[in-house]
């Protein structure tokens, strides 16, 4: 993959400190001064130390700093965890020369295990002065990479808006996770970077709404992991740029890491999305959307490059609190192929059989009931995820 | 498997009527005269023309007859499909010579397709005068037998409460079901007949609680059937029974089905229950146990016997609603070997690996909030369940 330049403003350091094996596992983006910042997280209630001292930490929109450590998520790890997770920050903010509430810790992994604090912190004292021997690198891919633990590949995407004045910002963004995905308020990991200028309110508020129609529209397997987090960080180097422009690019970013991650989904092989339209209201759309997009039979079906729509009448269906959902005013298609109430004839069967072997299915349904609309993301349930997870071991 | 005696009063019929292959596939159990009877059924909002007339049917608690037809759903069929599910309930009806509104119509199998209407015609003729040429049988195996789809086996089980005046009663049910199990109401479909003589409004209130904490917490894939009934239908021929007793009967024989269907899930290898206690009310035990039962992560750890309890927590943490579930009070335990927050030496793991490789598997989780419990029943997530449902043609 060729290299990506982070936004002005912005640094990486990628490095190996032995977490789980020799490959790259601890990473910090840096900015030259503070940054308006917004940041969502996991909603868990076993949520880790990261996530705990990175709430604080986020809470006044003002971050210097993101720190991730994978292959070990630092998670259930008791007061001792939250011990190391509080040091991880001020080790990085000792070298950066800055407050610790600056630094925003991330941690992926195994749960339940500590980290070896002693190759740490030796890591860290290594990094002051900044950068320290390991150096930086302004290569947003190289930083994607270290913050894989089971990625199968690092996942970035850019945008670049035009900034007030008639230059061009940059937004950059990073991401993780192929299991334990379906994120409440964000994904796994997800890193984006601007130079944009922006003011705290602004972007909190369009980060959220953002998040919340890509990483929040995520489902990999159902499972929300302990440790999600997705942050934003605006250096302003670039300038002001139009918050609808900034917004929008933050989207595309956003939508294209969520595509990238589902795509990449734990023994993946279809990217799956299921757009519901006609609800009462985009809950509701989003509801009957995660339905069908989570159901394994539904899943499997995709797998099998079958036009089961039964399946999806029966993921509608399950949705029975919803109860202006009528299924004689229910219309499915795959691609855009009508297939109930419509019938589909022989040759219509075998070209849609064909659309399902492709790289990415479409399922539509339509309620019929009012306006609200949702997209959601995720991917067919192969022999390879249930490989994958019955023998990750602990 | 050696035969098992319907209830006095009932017989039953079994015969193929060609709707998918030369297997039976067509099932009525009949009593002399009307019963007392209570019946749940799917909430789901894409529920069948069978779920549409049996609500009917059984909402006066008086049944005489289950007509069950296999390897067809009749499910999202229109009008006509609701039209062919009246027509044979009266064809049962008229063999009886009871009324129509005496007969429970149920039916599982592919979605979207007519019944072959000439064929069930020309048999509904060949029943009257009852029992007709092709005969009755009192065996519930057959019976059990000749409901299934893609059950890999019949699934009865039976008890034998004592009647007030010193006798027995018997009670005997039948069930089937392995994929879109996630019941809501009910399972997909179970019967239980009973010669126990019961009153109405006792019969229709345990029956409710029982279903609760037996069909109501079995899942197998999550996915909520469009067909699932649960009936029971008493006799009384073997005259009055306690009601504490007619109950745990009751208990007894669909605790027992739960199970058969659990450990006959799609692809299952391991039956799975798990136990949450210590939770503030029942709803909030059952909603975390559905909740680690369902989590695709716990599922695939158990089909690898992985003693893997940081997926339990994760499953306990995404009940997030659930804000008084505190991470440093949980204990999570298997087979009652606790491993949070207790820590498991070398010996322990090798013997949790060796438990995790047997036909059932326990999880154990405590909230130590308050008195709630509640246990589900479901199995691990295998790639049978992959390679059965991907290739099972609509």
């Amino acid at each position: 993959m060729d290299a990506v330049p982070l936004p002005d403003g912005f640094s990486a350091h990628v490095a190996n400190v032995g977490i789980k094996d020799d490959t790259d596992d601890f990473v910090v983006l840096a900015a030259t001064g503070p940054c308006t910042a917004a940041a969502v997280f996991t909603r868990s209630r076993f949520a880790g130390p990261s996530v705990v001292v990175s709430r604080e930490h986020a809470a006044d929109h003002r971050l210097r700093a993101v720190v991730v450590v994978s292959k070990n998520a630092n998670v259930a790890t008791g007061p001792g965890g939250l011990a190391d997770a509080r040091e991880l920050a001020e080790g990085v903010a000792l070298a950066l020369g800055c407050p610790a509430t600056e630094v925003l810790v991330a941690s992926t992994g195994v749960i339940g295990r500590r980290y070896p604090m002693d190759r740490l912190r030796a890591h860290l004292r290594s990094l002051a002065p900044w950068p320290g021997p390991g150096g930086t690198t302004d290569d947003a891919v190289r930083a994607a990479t270290g913050i894989m633990t089971t990625d199968t590949h690092a996942k970035i995407a850019e945008a670049a808006p035009a900034t007030v004045d008639g230059g061009t910002a940059r937004v950059v963004g990073i991401a993780r996770g192929v299991g334990m995905i379906e994120p409440d308020m964000a994904t796994m990991l997800a890193f984006v970077l601007t130079d944009a200028e922006v003011d705290p309110g602004t972007l909190d508020a369009m980060w959220r709404r953002v998040v919340d129609r890509t990483f929040n529209s995520l489902s990999v397997d159902t499972d929300t992991s302990t440790s999600d987090t997705a942050a934003v960080l605006a250096s302003g180097a670039a300038g002001a740029v139009d918050p609808g422009e900034l917004e929008a690019a933050l989207h595309s970013v956003c939508l294209d890491l969520t595509r990238q991650l589902a795509a990449d989904g734990e023994g993946a092989e279809t990217l799956l999305t299921v757009t519901v339209t006609g609800a009462r209201d985009d809950g509701q759309a989003r509801r009957v959307a995660k339905s069908v997009l989570n159901s394994p039979l539904v899943k499997t079906a995709v797998h099998g490059a079958d036009p089961n729509w039964g399946r999806v009448a029966m993921a509608v269906g399950k949705c029975s609190d919803d109860t202006d959902i009528d299924q004689d005013r229910v219309r499915i298609a795959f691609g855009g192929t009508e297939v109930y109430p419509a019938t589909v004839d022989d040759t219509g069967l075998t070209a849609l059989e064909e659309y399902l072997r492709g790289d990415e299915v479409s399922i539509e349904v339509d309620l019929r009931i009012g306006a609200g609309a949702w997209t959601v993301f995720g991917c067919d349930l192969t022999d390879g995820y249930v490989r994958i997870n019955a023998d990750y071991t602990t």
